[in-house]
Order: structure tokens, then C-alpha cells, then sequence
């Protein structure tokens, strides 16, 4: 028998304009799993905490996770997990990303890493492909690797770690909305207008560059979305006038965390940080919404192994 | 009275995925123009290349950048500009943007330099407004700045140099065939599939990443283009095969140059984009098309004053 503990911080895709292909880790908040290793061929999972989770287990992230290692390495054993969730399904800041995340690099560890931090990363994106019916790794390479990862493409899948210049730090806040990623996604144009797309890639490009010269002010400006935001804003409530209040406290940036509800904003202060997410705060206090929020810096460690 | 000699590079927009947001400049092929600035007000452009150019003083790119410096700046005089092409209009690797780059560089040295480097710009994309009817940056940017250059956005104008990692070689063949920018333009839908700008923008960040980090691999396998090359390759006869033939002889990547029918190919070596040239070369004449073709290192040095 052998047995570890893993913590996946949470993460937020898209940073505006990065849809689809770019996520950050975020520190502190996250996942816990307890994985134990036996000997025979099973399966189960029990869920410890106050967040509630489906009660079938082909419905749980964490079961393609596991089936999915156990294929690629050619193994078999009764796995038994106990999770101990942080991070609210359907908030938008990577809550089946973490779970997926630490059900992948947990087996990893338990087997002495058989594979690499890619293939890991191709194991945790099976529980994306059940969340939300697609293979991202927005989330769910950010949560395995840590920093700011930009997915140049998925056939096959060319994952760079970009460099995170210095301190920076995020403001979250998830207001309690009820939005699927599904939903979020089938709201979404087929095709969407040649100048807007262009807009958007100009800003990718932007982002990098900003992100691998350490240029903040670069970061800042090119963290627009063209694409997502228009229809997606809708669903949080005055999100204009949000981000405009956010932006007077001088954060780079606010967009929606993947595909919402959760927002967030970047600042290279940690004073910055905090008045942003008082701004978020106050907005939803206002509204009348209850919320979660949270200000943590960007964090360079993804999943890991813990005592 | 006073005279000078400009030099402008060619260069190539696009870069593959970089669609209207990216170029790079050429080193020795270009434009050169004498300017004289004398007492009054007018502008005279006499032609002493074997080039052909319009007659018509309102179709030559120069007159609109001309006067947009002399707007911009407050000034008056009588402008004579005797100009020596050698990038042949409709070529696809910035005939009019080097006329126009050439123009407002030479104007602003004359003066003492009123404007800052961006200004300049700006008054070279009146040339390619006049050409191709957009205010578009790709070319004129790297002919005026140099190196390869990234557009992130035109409100406002965000022009962002990228490093050249050491040496690149481009190999670039001009086949004589007849297409417009206007016309290539004009074939492109108004409206893309999300899937493919996804696509594109994930290589547009690999490319920056690939560029800013000096992983050549990278800026090799990013340099695809799934938005305007399905449509403008059909101007080239056999541009997939001339790309798998390319590609053989370990060139990092083979597109059309800004709306063709100009193909150039990205090398990290001199030898291998020699051979890359010659497959090109055998390629056209195989196929009874005269062209032309120059096997260039990609400069930093952008439009200069010369003896």
C-alpha cells in the first residue's frame, strides 16, 4: 500500500486575450487529494469536503483522470481517493482543472513518474474533456506546471512555459452565478469577424511579449478579448462599469476568469491587489450577490506533492 | 537647398500567422530616393528605375506621405524626389511600403527630425493606405524600424520590436505573376471559424515566445497560417509541394510574403537557405514562370540615410 497527498492550485484561462490558449496558476488556493495505492483493480473516490460533488462516479473528473494514467502506463491496482475540495465547480478558475491536475500528478508520483510533465498534462485533460466536453489545457497545464503557460497548439499538443516577470498578482472573485462552461462555450459565434480576430492575435502577440521582456505596461494593454468578453459579460452583472472601477485603482487588467462567472484582475502590487479586489467586493456587496474572493500572486509552483 | 539619399529595405508581412500584425525586414534589396528641399511649395517624383511606376503624381505612394509629414509637422516647401526601385510593385514583400518608409524617413531627416520614430510610421502607412487601401503597419514598420516587428493594435498605433535570435536568412522568389493586394484582400472572408483563429493565435504567441526566448524550433513550427494562406496559395501554382520541397532542405518555414505572390522561406543557416532558394528557382522555371530571387539575411537596420 502507499499513499500521498497532493495539492493542484486553482488557475484561470484565457487572460483576456490568450482564449483557449493561454492559463496562469494562482497561489494558495486549490486542491487536496489523498491517493492511496493498493493491490487489486478499482476505483473510489470520497469527497471530504463542504463542496458538493457528483455522487456518480463516472460523472467525477478525477475517474478519466485515473483510467486515463493507468492506459498510457500499462498499470492496474485499487486507487482510493479522498478529496478535499477548495474550489467551487462551475467558479471558473479551474475548480475540475486542480482536481484533474492532482489526480494526474499524484498517480505519477505513486508509479516513480513514468511519464512526462506533458503526458501528465495529456492525463489531467481527460477530466477537462468531461467537465466541459473538449480537450483544453488552459487550465489544466498551468495547474500541473505553475506560472503562465501558453498552448501554441494541440496537434500535437506544443506546450511554453513563459516567463512570469517578477511579482504578480491576481484579484478573484467569484460571485455565486450559475454558469456551465458548456453553457459559456455553446453561447459563442462558429465564426467570429476577420478584423476582431486579427485584434485578438495582435494582443497575443502583445501579452508575449510583454510577458518574456518584462514590460508590465505591454501586459496590460494587451490583455483585451475581442472574442469571449462581448458575449460573455452578459452574464455578470455590470461587468463595464466593474472593470472600469477596478482599472482607477491601477490594475493592469480585469476579464473574465475562463469562461466565468469569476473575475479577475492583475496588479504588479500587492496594495494594488488588495484595493481591486475591495472594488470587487464592494461591486457584488452592492448587487446584493454573495461571493468568494480571493488576492494571491501568481504562482510559479504548479501541483505538488505535500505532507 | 538641401539633398539627400535614403535607402529602404524590402520586407516581408505576415510571417505566416502573423496576419497584418507581424513583418521583417530585408537587408540590401530596397528603394533608394534623393530628396531636395528647396524654397516653395510643390512636389515633383521623376522615376529613374527600370521599374515602371503610375504617371499620375496622386498615384505615386510618396505624394500622400509627403504631405502628411508636412501636415503633421507645420511645413512648407518644394520637394523634388528622384527615386531608384528596385522591388517591383505588386511583389508582396513591400514595394510601396520601402517608396513610402524611404519618404517620411528622408523628410524627417531633413527637417532635424520633428517626429519620434512611431510618427514616422505613421506617415509611411499613408503610402500603403494609397496602395491597398488600409492603413496597415506590417510593412511599413519593419522598413522604417527594422528587424522583425510586431503591430499589437492601430487604436492607437502599439508597434513593439521583436529580437532576431542571431542569424535569420530569408530565400525569397518573386514569381512574375499578377496579384494585387487589393485583390488578395478581397478574397479573404469577412468572417473566420473561431477554431482556426484560435489556431492562429496560439502560433502568433509560439512565434513571439519563440522569437523573445531564441528557440528557432519554436519560430518554425509556429510560422503557419490557417486564415488567409487556404485562399491566397491558389495564386501560386504547386505551393504545397514548393513548401514540402522547401521544408526538406531544413528550412524552418515556408508562406506566402504579406498577400503573395511572393514566397519566401525562414532558414537559421546561409547554406540551407541557398538551397531552399535554388528549390524555389527550379520550381518556377519547371514551371515556365520568369521570376526573381534574392537569398537575404533578415536586418536590423531598418530605412538609413546613404552617400
Amino acid at each position: 500500500m502507499k499513499r500521498i497527498r497532493v495539492f493542484a492550485p486553482a488557475s484561470i484561462a484565457n487572460l483576456g486575450c490568450g482564449f483557449d490558449i493561454m492559463g496562469l496558476a494562482l497561489d494558495e488556493v486549490g486542491d487536496i487529494l489523498e491517493i492511496t495505492l493498493s493491490e487489486g483493480d478499482g476505483l473510489t473516490i470520497k469527497n471530504e469536503s463542504g463542496v458538493p460533488l457528483p455522487d456518480d462516479i463516472e460523472q467525477n473528473v478525477i475517474t478519466p483522470v485515473v483510467r486515463k494514467f493507468m492506459e498510457m502506463t500499462g498499470n492496474k491496482a485499487q486507487v482510493d481517493v479522498v478529496i478535499q475540495k477548495k474550489i467551487y465547480p462551475g467558479s471558473g478558475i479551474g475548480s475540475s482543472s486542480a482536481s484533474s491536475a492532482a489526480a494526474a500528478v499524484g498517480m505519477n508520483a505513486l508509479y516513480g513518474e513514468p511519464l512526462s510533465e506533458e503526458d501528465v498534462v495529456i492525463c489531467a485533460m481527460e477530466g477537462e474533456n468531461l467537465a466541459s466536453g473538449g480537450y483544453h489545457a488552459d487550465n489544466a497545464a498551468p495547474a500541473v506546471m505553475g506560472g503562465i503557460v501558453l498552448i501554441r497548439g494541440y496537434e500535437p499538443l506544443d506546450i511554453i512555459k513563459l516567463p512570469v516577470p517578477g511579482d504578480f498578482y491576481c484579484s478573484v472573485i467569484h460571485p455565486k452565478l450559475v454558469v456551465s462552461t458548456k453553457e459559456a462555450r455553446s453561447i459563442l459565434p462558429k465564426k467570429v469577424p476577420l478584423h476582431d480576430a486579427i485584434t485578438q492575435w495582435g494582443n497575443v502577440g502583445g501579452l508575449v511579449a510583454g510577458l518574456c521582456s518584462g514590460n508590465i505596461g505591454l501586459v496590460g494593454r494587451s490583455m483585451r478579448d475581442t472574442i469571449a468578453e462581448p458575449y460573455r459579460k452578459d452574464f455578470i452583472p455590470g461587468f463595464d462599469e466593474l472593470r472600469e472601477k477596478v482599472l482607477a485603482t491601477g490594475a493592469l487588467a480585469m476579464n473574465i476568469a475562463g469562461s466565468g462567472p469569476s473575475v479577475f484582475s492583475l496588479a504588479s502590487r500587492n496594495d494594488i491587489a488588495k484595493k481591486a479586489g475591495q472594488v470587487m467586493n464592494r461591486h457584488f456587496d452592492a448587487l446584493g450577490i454573495p461571493y468568494e474572493s480571493y488576492v494571491v500572486k501568481v504562482s510559479n509552483k504548479g501541483t505538488r506533492l505535500i505532507a
